[in-house]
């Protein structure tokens, strides 16, 4: 099994480093979080604060390189990552991929590089946050781009199944769209909810029941985390956003003429069906070759009709589809 | 204690009807639905198919009327009322209460109402979803008007402590606004979420987690329930909707321009933090004399400070507020 190397020791990369080594792996990582290395340490972990020195450890072994750092120090850690491992398997860990991936063809152009996302995470942040069953059952998404090699892809693929999770193989424009409507977007709405529910003063908070405390509870989540997210994935999300601004648009206009909601609310109630519909059926059984050659084709089309793969054996992708 | 004529046995009548038969009171029930009737009677509870004959015997006791019907019933209800019942204690339990009250004065102006609404609740309908633990701990909010009679106010407010809730006073019209922020709102950014979403297809299904399962949960609800909250309160929704299209608008500006959030994320944030506030701290007590001359202010006071009605004894409202 190849070596693991984690760069930025927080929830994801703490949870990433435990985890590699539960399943046997050579694994250490570094952080610039002195705490983080320090509590890292002190459970027995291979970690500290030199991320120079973790990097060219990982070009002398051939290590895979796993950027869990903020979206914000990407950059930065591209650049050291192209003077200390400039031709590693690299892969990341951040919610948004296009921008990680224009970032990875800047700074760190001679690396193996292939974008990945586990959707796995609680409020919480740092090592203390994190723990090895994080990404047990959880979808990974793995990019595919045209250009990208299965061979790296398969041992980023690899190091997510061993942890636990399921591959999800998409363009990095297909998950930051999707991420946009099922993540970015929710957190921007829950904001809207939670300010406008706040301006109601004390009665409006008293009265709160569940469709508030539901529809606001990521409003609480830290809000560098969902600027970072949100900012990080504006292309995707502008058009996004105008389609649901369009919703509730079209909503208010049928509320002040007509006076009814029945088109509206009626497509939401299908859209809650759809969801619920996703998770319940017989799931089939699906295998792409990775070295046919319309492989990528094969996985992306698997990601978007929302399958995910499970096992990677014989240079084959093995997973299922609803 | 006065007995209770509860017409509608649907989810909230059929609990109110078991619920104040469990604390001793005479209680029966009337609904136009067989089905909730036959169950009712089943479980060996005093109900019919028969509204006229229950009114007329609420008419012959001078028992407390519950208008438990679908707000699209209430106007005919309200009719049956005059003509059965025409000088009876009357309240009702729907979600929406200008306009109720202004039915009733139009229908029913010779009764003694005084609106009501127990913010208690499940997903489920009908006199099998009822139980008579729903308002264990609920607010209940119990309409004091300028022109509420207090005497019939205590009934009501005696009614819902009795019955376990906890009882906000508030006008009408503070209650619609309030309810327009923390639930109606809600109900319509859940439709748009989980229409946009949807959109997103099954990859968008596939990768949906937290943020969109609970900010989406409400649109499962049966359309014709969240029409009938929505649509019968267009008047204090309409604004709270402008706010909530004002605020996603700049949210988009400057999502567009600078690409910056941090204002729209930070006001969410301060919206979580102030409901979290809301929950904690010691309550102080509060007492209102109900023959005081600024009783209804006091009472609407205690209701827009979030405080909450727990006891009524010797014409004393006894309740708290942190």
């Amino acid at each position: 099994m190849r070596d693991v190397c984690v760069i930025g020791l927080g929830l994801i990369g703490g949870s990433v480093l435990r985890a590699a080594a539960a399943v046997g792996r050579r694994a250490w990582g570094a952080t610039a979080a002195e705490a983080d290395a320090e509590a890292a340490v002190a459970e027995g972990f291979d970690a500290s604060t030199d991320v120079e020195a973790a990097l060219r450890r990982a070009a002398e072994r051939d290590a895979l390189v796993v950027l869990a750092v903020p979206l914000t120090a990407i950059e930065e850690v591209l650049r050291a990552v192209s003077e200390c491992a400039p031709s590693c398997l690299l892969t990341d860990v951040t919610s948004v991929k296009s921008g990680v991936l224009a970032a990875a063809r800047s700074f760190a152009p001679d690396t193996r590089f292939v974008g990945g996302h586990p959707m796995a995470g609680t409020a919480e942040s740092g090592w203390r946050a994190g723990n090895a069953a994080l990404f047990g059952g959880a979808p990974w998404v793995v990019c595919v781009e045209d250009d990208t090699e299965l061979g790296a892809w398969a041992e980023v693929a690899g190091l997510a199944i061993d942890l636990g999770a399921q591959v999800v193989p998409l363009t990095a424009a297909a998950h930051d769209e999707a991420v946009a409507r099922i993540s970015h977007l929710p957190h921007l709405f829950a904001a809207v909810l939670a300010a406008v529910g706040a301006d109601g003063g004390p009665v409006a908070m008293s009265l709160a029941a569940g469709s508030y405390t539901d529809g606001t509870r990521v409003a609480a989540t830290r809000p560098e985390l969902v600027r970072a997210m949100t900012e990080g994935n504006r292309d995707a999300l502008l058009p996004v956003l105008d389609e649901a601004l369009g919703r509730l648009g079209a909503m208010r206009g049928s509320l002040a003429s007509t006076g009814g909601l029945a088109v509206s609310i009626t497509s939401g109630h299908d859209g809650a069906r759809a969801l619920a519909e996703s998770r319940q059926g017989t799931p089939s059984g699906v295998r792409v070759a990775l070295d046919a050659p319309d492989a990528r084709d094969g996985l992306r089309a698997l990601g978007e009709r929302g399958g995910r793969i499970t096992t990677l054996a014989d240079g084959t992708a093995i997973g299922e589809v609803r």
